[in-house]
């Protein structure tokens, strides 16, 4: 065998390891987290071949899992996220909790990953027997990555983890997305003399159920009750959620370990009323019915992308509106035409 | 004739004048205001049968236009857009220059229309020849608004407009979409102490080419002054434009009428200088390729829901989410699938 053919021969069993979706499935439901880190690569990726082994991995996983608690956590850069879930993490963790954390960052598309890249984070953490650490993929869109973290979540519990952390960077749109894949929304904020709301958007504290003031030790810890108190008046201004939950502020210390127990507390009660009322299944509903749209959305364009003579089609469009002065909403209404006939004609003949 | 017959007959007259497309197209190109706003209608709606019209407009108006400065003006409710547009418009007028204020908030689909939707707003301007002033539409999603924009900026200047004003609220995410519209953003901001960069969000800031402090009139000027210095150090800390010219802040009084002209010359010395690096004309041709796939993707979302089918297929899709507990990615991918081969089957046929 000379080196070309080896190549060749390592590349096809990469291949056939590759497709042996019932095998990975299998792995996956019994709790093997390499195998459930393949298995969110094969999501998040956007070849075509992988789609269709997604779909297949998805349909033997969409019955087996069972329901775990999600909880999505954000904060400005700065605010000591990774230290948080990792001190948050131990302690659930120690309740006897199995543990995922996915990581969601458009930025790290430019930044080559700026949360969870760095693999010395949340390191302890890792360790974990029940502990699954997934970083953000470096690539792909907003919407995106936010729709296979939707599939990533069902993944994971497949793999039997009780408690979903979805980690976001808290300064750009993923917060609204990310919002409509978990359950529970945790904001992570800094103490500070007088400049207790900058930083974070009015939109995001809107999607907060729990509002925690981090680095509540030494010196810093009566600046962050302070804080706290601020911060719960500011939340009175905002409109009361649809669940009957009232928002409100908390103060940790993920480096003395205090506050864990609270946080949990208050989202162990968060889920007790919300399953009661009603509200925590209907919203994972509505939840889905929106990830249904999205996902029609952003299939039909990738259909449309794959269009065999797509770059020729685009190429013409451009020259039009560059070269031709042309409207884009004109040109792009005969570009979809062209797709449409040429479609119909290719698929009218078999 | 009864009174169903004369209902009749006046919905089929109402039809009749609504469809001479040629004739509204003329109108439009000799500058005739109300024909204009039945134009911008016709585009913004989402009805089929007006969609075939507003495309057979464009066709005719698409060549017939001169290009208008586009400017996009912005700032947090508070911040006096109105008085400010009102005071700029008229100094615009008084140089002999054709305005038109287009304004764009998503937000008045709930509101139903928060800025220029109160009829008494900027009523010196509106009674000017030389304007033309339009309300935010109150119903669509935030792209299809941002997409008629762009197509009612084609409108006006094919209407001859000189100087086209793009309002918007500033606080969502119109701006990024309006700024694929416009060759120039003026971000409004009060003075205030302490407070100098709250409010706006950074990602605002940072589309911005000229910085305007508003209400610099009476005890309010030194402060508005000192706010245009911290923001002109604030706009350091931003990487640079890829235009050359480097955004600058100054003061104005809407009240008193001041600022006006320093306003104007920095805008004119912006488009002669990214005249002359050729930017304003490789800046348009790359907003209208954004256009081009933002336009082909709700074009495709578009046909798919106007699918004959659609609402049952969407109804049993929902249903395999709500009582199959099924996941959103894969009935998505189903509901994409049955579609393109319904309409295989409907067009193979012909």
């Amino acid at each position: 065998m000379n080196e070309e053919q080896r190549k060749s021969w390592i590349l096809s069993r990469k291949r056939q390891q590759a497709i042996d979706v019932p095998g990975l499935a299998e792995d996956v439901a019994l709790g093997n987290r390499l195998s459930l880190g393949k298995a969110i690569t094969l999501i998040e990726s956007t070849k075509p071949e992988d789609r269709t082994m997604a779909v297949q991995l998805l349909e033997l996983l969409q019955h087996r899992r069972k329901e775990a608690l999600r909880i999505g956590i954000t904060g400005v850069p700065g605010v000591g996220k990774s230290t948080f879930i990792e001190s948050f993490g131990m302690y659930l963790v120690a309740l006897g909790k199995r543990v995922a954390v996915l990581a969601v960052d458009p930025s790290s598309t430019k930044n080559k990953g700026s949360i969870l890249g760095d693999k010395t984070r949340m390191n302890v953490l890792a360790q974990q027997e029940a502990v699954f650490i997934r970083p953000s993929p470096s690539g792909g869109t907003l919407g995106g990555l936010a729709r296979s973290t939707n599939e990533s979540i069902l993944l994971c519990e497949a793999a039997g983890y009780d408690i979903i952390l979805v980690e976001t960077v808290g300064v750009g749109q993923s917060e609204t997305m990310v919002k409509q894949s978990v359950d529970f929304f945790l904001l992570l904020m800094l103490s500070g003399a007088g400049d207790e709301l900058q930083g974070i958007k009015r939109g995001i504290m809107e999607l907060a159920d729990l509002l925690v003031i981090t680095k509540a030790d030494g010196d810093n810890e009566r600046a962050a009750n302070i804080a706290a108190a601020s911060y719960k008046n500011a939340m009175h201004l905002f409109p009361p959620n649809d669940n009957d939950w009232i928002p409100t502020t908390l103060v940790c210390s993920a480096l003395e370990n205090k506050g864990m127990e609270a946080i949990w507390q208050k989202i162990e009660s968060f889920k007790n009323s919300t399953t009661l009322n009603g509200w925590l299944a209907k919203n994972r509903i509505e939840q889905q019915l929106f990830w249904l749209e999205r996902t029609v959305q952003t299939d039909l364009l990738e259909r449309f992308m794959a269009f065999e003579n797509f770059s020729e089609m685009q190429q013409n469009a451009e020259r039009r509106i560059i070269e031709g002065g042309e409207s884009a909403f004109l040109v792009a209404q005969k570009l979809v035409n062209d797709w449409m006939n040429t479609y119909f004609s290719t698929h009218g003949k078999d």
